[in-house]
């Protein structure tokens, strides 16, 4: 970095969070953090790509607290407890409106979930943004995508199909006057990771993912990584009424419900002697989490309508069930 | 990551080092990994995009060997040992030649240093690496760029100045038939991070710094961070032979020496006491050390040939001295 793209530092440098745990952040050449003793570390990272994640002219705060959430996500869906980010920056031209909005929106939520930006790196080039985000676990536990039985109940957190609805208004202007069209696309770029419900679900749940390709895609990573089968009832989907009045039925909000990606809600299985500890364990965490089905042996993959068998094609469906 | 991109998992995963401080890699929502007790972590991210950082023909080995060297060297300026790596892959499409050769030089680098790669993200987009990689130390143990004390020796490894003739060859095709410009333009993409020496420096050098930036722009680092100054005698900076031969002049070596970046050598200060130390200290590194000058009070930064002060213009060199 040099020349112009060190201005790029007032941005960045020195509006932290300062965590006890970093010894030293900007301004070396590596950041140096000493986590806890009895502590594993998660770690994860995403790209966006301007053109493939977002569009051109998408709001830099929301495009900042997408490529924030979505990392935090994934620690969420591990049960961790977010800590340090890494941010790697890559911009065509040094934009001081757009960094400042993307700053500002960064940090706001870095500083919700006590995350210090430890260091990474600002380059010319097309306009992308790469994270990775750290946090740490108790040693010895976590939330996996491999440990699902049959039996399980199948759980999801919030409400789904609104991130899906919300694309449909950044890809087609002429949706924008539809129902909560406004209020959908907001959905779609500013979710709010379930960190609070990863951490309860530790010990209670048997395994968990969260839904950035859609309910069925990550459902099906479970279902591989374990060895298991799965129900849902698509009448227990929990969608929003923007989505129903939105999508104007409630079978295709159902169907964007099963399929859309970049919701940031988790997906969780608890076996049958945790079921009645799930909702006072989660009571502090203001997350409402909704049982849509339940584990089954391998092989079997079904969607119920109050008891009738629903045979929808969707993207990713058939795949699983060959 | 979805689609066609999947593709890309065949050049990455399993094909690892397994370290057994990793308790989960590729395929879950994060990987993670249990350092041992006493030890901090070090974190540096770095980012070459297509265009900026390497050309879109370069030898695909040899990017991805530039983009982990990179990285790496941050490492060794700290004293820290490599353990692990998060690779995030931005390509227009999936070009299995172009894969196969990146991933093969990449983990060829990553097994030699002992390094796994943990996770990451492969996304569409315009072409660029994004590498965290991290490591580890002993607890209050570190090389930085801020305890440097006037009257240390300065000392830099390796010869500097054959980076910058190799970005020359690249960037002019011309200049191809020159002598040894096939040498300098591979040294310019393979260079060798100084881990080893970086780990022996600990408890004897008081700061260092990577040369990624040009040892003047670098070492400024060093002393405006540990505020003193310096003297370098040009005529002990180290030169191959194959540098002097390609740019036909000892003073324009000396000059390369000076600027070229991304030559990955270690700069680092040592003080009086230690200095007798240094060779045994390094003996089983492999790697020559030089002392090319000493630190000085903050305010002084001058370049001397056998006494004489010599006057350059080069980049960065006025910026200091105001």
């Amino acid at each position: 970095m040099s020349g112009e793209f060190t201005l790029i530092d007032k941005y960045f440098v020195g509006r932290q969070t300062n965590r006890k745990d970093v010894l030293l952040a900007a301004g070396d050449d590596c950041a140096l953090v000493k986590p806890g003793d009895n502590v594993a570390i998660a770690i994860t990272t995403d790209t966006l790509v301007c053109g493939t994640h977002f569009v051109a002219d998408a709001n830099p705060a929301w495009v900042a607290h997408k490529a924030l959430a979505a990392n935090i996500s994934d620690l969420a869906a591990m049960g961790a407890t977010p800590t340090w980010a890494s941010l790697a920056l890559t911009l065509p031209s040094v934009d001081e409106t757009w960094l400042e909005a993307f700053s500002e929106a960064f940090f706001q939520l870095a500083d919700y979930f006590g995350i210090q930006l430890i260091g990474g790196d600002t380059t010319k080039g097309p306009l992308s943004i790469t994270l990775t985000v750290q946090g740490t676990l108790p040693e010895g536990k976590s939330l996996t995508r491999s440990q699902a039985k049959n039996g399980d109940w199948l759980y999801v957190t919030g409400q789904l199909g609104d991130s899906k609805a919300g694309l449909d208004v950044i890809l087609d202007k002429s949706l924008a006057d539809k129902p909560y069209a406004q209020v959908l696309e907001q959905r779609h770029y500013r979710a709010t990771p379930r960190v609070l419900v990863g951490q309860a679900l530790l010990g209670l749940a048997n395994s968990a993912i969260d839904i950035s390709d859609g309910l069925i895609a990550d459902l099906q990573h479970i279902l591989t990584r374990s060895q298991v089968g799965a129900t849902i009832d698509v009448s227990l989907l929990p969608l929003s009424s923007e989505l129903l009045q939105f999508v104007g039925s409630r079978s295709t909000a159902q169907q964007y419900a099963l399929t859309s990606g970049e919701e940031y809600e988790l997906c969780f299985t608890v076996p049958e002697e945790n079921k009645g500890m799930i909702e006072s364990a989660l009571a502090h965490c203001g997350v409402k989490v909704t049982c849509i089905g339940q584990i089954r042996p391998y092989g079997v993959f079904e969607l119920h309508n109050q008891g009738q068998v629903v045979d929808w094609q969707l993207d990713g469906f058939d795949h699983f069930k060959a």
